[in-house]
């Protein structure tokens, strides 16, 4: 199946956080292509990754990075299928840094900026879930049970909570 | 024609920046609704605003709020509808308040985070056209050439500097 | 014995730093219910936690979130009871988005906030109690005598230091 | 009528914005009394304020103060009263100097911590009008619709919004 | 002999950091006491420590506190003493809370503000000995050789790199 | 009379700001010597003015600048005497750049750091009377006045809102 | 005369700050060309100054952009010239945002970046001439010369202080 | 081979992380030398270091310092060599009280400054690099090849990944 998402991460040592990306596509059953390539160091690669995205049937673009994270704003600038960015954690500054780079995007071309981190990265895969689902219902119908899915885990939490945790 | 996109502001104070947004989707020919509703003050109506959307042929929401900006948040609990979030400036911690607020959301419901005020307001128009265009040729038209409309204006812009900048 | 104070926490996690609140709690007899519910995965169910609250004799609730901590204005928006907020540390920003999102409510919808983490929690509980104390000289005599305690606890550990230390 | 609240400001120049939390107080028609004593410059006097504060019929202390803001702590110290603390704004750190000041209380003594500057000031009102209501049913009604009131506005300013503002 | 410091903590925790301050006092042959009093949970202990300061011989006041470190600026309202503030880091803001707390003192009521942590605790411990040297030569004779001793240990330092570390 | 304190200011922007100390040098009839001299600028003369300090009789340093405010701690390092810090605010980061620089100082160098701004101007001239009247029993009395005035003008203030303000 | 120095501003609105470079560029007869180019709106516009620089004989780029400041690190990974970032204040965050994106580069593409706004700028220039210099004596010998200047400029302001300041 | 590069770091502690700045000089076979030399606990030898560089042909100075990061531009003072500055990050504020200490230079005195900590500390021997191929065309190449190095290495993980990471 054509792969619909590209996800570009700036370093590898961003797979593992991005892990929590790809199981969100997976849940939804969106094929998708990944890959590494930096915006400083590769740019030509990254240029030609992003230059070609839409002609092979890629719809969304999910970028991660860390520190000075220029990757999802530099892929925005080169394409206009929307760009979802995830700022890395870690590092002296915590993310804020990938943060503040990746959200504050000049008037012109947005970047659908993530939290930091884990979060980030699954919510990546769920808004990209949710912008294919504008045209696709049975994507919309798998949203609605995961979200469901989502409220019974808090309700059996709580449940449990109620059965244990008074004794203490 | 049905709006597309909701666009739900927190305070009128808002508006002025929200016209960023309005100014962009109407240059892409996105028929829009505007709404004056609050996370806190009135939640009823927010939720009603929120659970209709769908149902009323909206796609995608724009959600604007300062400080403390529940707003965005809220409404993306309430739609598997991308929701899109741009935090408002002012305030004493100049909308870094509203960044995190908006942003930081945890695994499960994104919010496609925006830049601070205008530029964020502008940016959250075309973010979502570029959503829509995935399924419109037409639009995904002209935000091509709204880019290259762009560039010719700095290459506008770069032209006069070398005309009349050197004479200083 | 019917609950007056209501702890909802956004996420079973919150729970080991919630037991501060509950230890304080139980130290002044103050009978509670816990609850997990979260703003944004189970948004009808802490809509209905709260909605019910005053009727089943619920006096306070304290809500405990992190990161885009929306629960406790959410909570506050849903009732006129006092909401005391428990911004929860951790993540990459260590707190600081809960505390912002919990602190910086607009006008309108108060919510009393306390410290990030264990020192908030606690003193979410003792809060709770000063303000039952209100209307109860009981718990009053117990709020004063805890006072006491804490002053002769600072007593005897510097006179433990007066002992000990200046050895070294 | 016997001030119920207690209202300390640690500086004149705190007076124009404590003007929110006494409109509110007068809208809920709560009776209080305010003071200007500061916890470094005039300890005695703050000191005096806050041990006679219960004896005298005061139910909640509320402390305002701005930069290194120790005057909600200072009077949290000196009583059990419930005690709200308002960071004022301004100065070179914004008032955020103010808000860490207050809001990071060490466990054991709380401070009900409310946002910076004037909606902190108009929820201080508030929030000490939702205690006082716990035990004051007339004083919860005017709670609801204030409330109420509030959820109008918002009603109204939408309306206006529908009326006019499409026209641009 | 006399004590001519008095240093005050807000918590046993802090005692281990305060040994950098007492090593220094012992360095220069500076007699002191020490104690364990809190600005919240024992504060008439803390005025009684600091109102019979200077009649018992004490020079200068060291206070060390974290979080919301109302201690150094509390102790400073109580006494014409020069106070020395050390900011304590850990908690969840790593000690900016206790910086902002103990530096931004309002005009009238000085705080000597010290770095966060051990350097800060050492610190302190030098500038009481800096302000006391200001009448007594031998004690600035001292700190003189102090000076000498640190820059020897720089060029120790230097000069096994010169040896060491090029190998590598 | 010979100056006991010497003045140096990074710029002569700072002067405004400094006059808060000469003010209150005044008022405690403590004779100055004032220079501008820059740590990056001058830094010959920043290094002859503090080398010789000691010797013309200045007992104590205060030094003031702004942004990356290395004058301060440059100062510390060329006497063993008590070297006052002050951060003056503005630009781009308001003064946190200039609080950090002047209070971070490692251990060996202590710098006795103010608020920033006027705040901490005024308070490096009370805190320069505080060290001298270690010795100076005149000058203690002075500052036990100006305490007293300080709580005599609150008292004051407090009085006149007491008439006034509850007309409105 | 052959540009040695490439200016190159995100916008025009960066030009009236860039003018403290050009003015420090015209003081060391340093020659320069200056353009607008966006590293998101026209990146193949950046793409081909900085591709071609080297080779029409530029030494070295200074790029200046502000909030997501992605321009600095994006001309640095085209180019092996020494590239200076200049980050530009303004916007909600102050430029803060524009600092973490320019200096937070990773490991491996360096951009020399410069203070926030105006001083960065007029440092930008000199730094150039430093770096030029290392080859060319006679610009060695102005940059002397403009210290020694400043130097004097700081030695008058302070003859002046001395004359005129004391009298208030 | 005399050296070209001056590296001084504050402390010893500074130097595991000053090892990814010679990894690179050595990688670009430019000699350097390194020394120990504080800006406050030896400033004479700091300053001597400086002075004479110059003369005994050094071309670059890069500078490492943590907390109040002030020898970057005592350095810079002392010199019209670039001076490179890197933040070491570390202590209560992770270095961000190093990278304002040192990229917050007044106009007059640049410090090019690097990343905190290990990227910085990397990217300064590279910077040091470029400057030196400025005037040495192998020097040049060696910087091309090791950009494309860079550029397989980001290659080679990428085809790694794509053979390896979808079978999880």
């Amino acid at each position: 199946m054509n792969p619909e998402v590209l996800i570009i991460m700036g370093s590898d040592s961003d797979y593992p956080v991005l892990q929590e990306t790809t199981k969100m596509l997976t849940t939804f059953d969106i094929p998708y292509e990944m890959h590494i390539s930096s915006a400083h160091r590769s740019p030509a690669k990254t240029e030609a990754l992003v230059a070609g995205a839409a002609d092979r049937g890629i719809k969304i673009i999910i970028a991660a990075a860390g520190v000075a994270a220029h990757l999802p704003g530099v892929v925005a600038a080169g394409t206009i299928l929307p760009v979802i960015g995830v700022p890395m954690g870690g590092g002296a500054l915590n993310g804020v840094d990938a943060l503040y780079s990746i959200v504050q995007m000049p008037g012109g071309i947005p970047v659908a900026t993530m939290a930091i981190g884990k979060s980030g990265a699954k919510n990546a895969g769920i808004l990209a879930a949710q912008m294919l689902a504008l045209s696709d219902v049975t994507l919309a119908g798998k949203l609605v049970r995961f979200r469901e899915e989502m409220e019974r885990e808090v309700e059996e939490k709580d449940a449990q909570l109620q059965l244990h945790c008074y004794d203490a």
